[in-house]
């Protein structure tokens, strides 16, 4: 219906997650009028992004040189594992500044609607790691829903037979929430998790 | 807070009409672990885009020549010119194959909220086709919202001392719509405009 060109840019822009047929059209007229100097750069961080980013080959975080910033970082202490499921995980903790180990990032988590089983994660890696023993600690950091939580308990029965303090995040209340809005399996939990008022 | 070119990509992303921080993350976080061909596709329909868009010279319709194929097309009707604001309300009204007459792109209406007057729009152009009184009717195919309004009557106040016909396309119920779901504008127009029922 489109030009030619425009219309395969639409098609381009609605394969984008999130972005559906109307947004699509939207985003390419914007661009179709935008000052050409701002969409070539956008189509050459893209091409840049692709080239440049690699994935770390010890923890699969995101980075642009062989090794991650964070496995190279000798700061960093090698005793204790954070699994995550992604790389924002990764960025979301490290904005926190309260862990000073190292990551395994696992590429997503078991969800076998979406056809991801244990074999289409770093779990393998993650148990090579582990290994040598200099890991005392794995915390499992995977998100608080039904696939995290499955990945989680996965990982638990594979992690328990290495003799490793296995740890998951508390859950709880959300600072700054109100009591509440809390949803009741969140207020369960935070009674269930509940510690000494003098902590 | 990412690695630089990540953040870089996001912060492009998040330019885009309707992509706010959280979508650009996500479409971000997506084009890293998509397939390089596909993200390469998307970079190099982006350059071309810009390479090979043009906008007509006549009327300016997206195009990717010189003059766009309805001003170069022999069958289309030069007696009645149809004025709309953007290239997408050619392509809507295209569809409806109602309309063989001409176009002409406002590139947007009146809106001074935006700082859009009457200079930032092709109605000088319009007015010199206008001159050599090859054209009988004007269609003002103008949005039907507020700024659509003022461009339109703006353009009737400019077009009428050519003693051309100049029309607006109709208000009414949409078809297929409910009468109870139509707004009382749309309603108190559909009244307004009411024809025989013998038509």
């Amino acid at each position: 219906m489109y030009e030619g060109i425009v219309q395969d840019l639409i098609d381009e822009l609605g394969r984008l997650p999130g972005v559906g047929p109307k947004s699509a059209q939207r985003i390419a007229f914007h661009l179709l009028q935008a000052d050409p100097a701002d969409v070539r750069r956008l189509a050459d961080v893209l091409m840049e992004v692709k080239d440049k980013v690699k994935f770390c080959s010890i923890c699969f975080n995101v980075s642009q040189s062989e090794q991650c910033r964070i496995c190279q970082d000798p700061r960093r202490d090698p005793s204790v594992l954070c699994v995550v499921e992604e790389y924002k995980d990764v960025v979301a903790i490290e904005r926190t500044r309260e862990f000073r180990g190292r990551y395994h990032v696992l590429g997503g988590a078991i969800s076998p609607i979406d056809g991801i089983g244990p074999e289409q994660l770093h779990i393998r890696e993650l148990m090579v790691r582990l290994a040598d023993g200099a890991v005392t600690e794995v915390i499992l950091a995977t998100d608080p829903n039904l696939e995290g939580e499955a990945t989680a308990t996965y990982l638990t029965r594979m992690l328990k037979p290495l003799g490793l303090r296995v740890t998951r995040l508390a859950s709880g209340l959300p600072v700054g929430g109100d009591l509440e809005y809390a949803d009741e399996v969140t207020l369960g939990r935070a009674f269930a998790g509940r510690r000494s008022a003098d902590d």
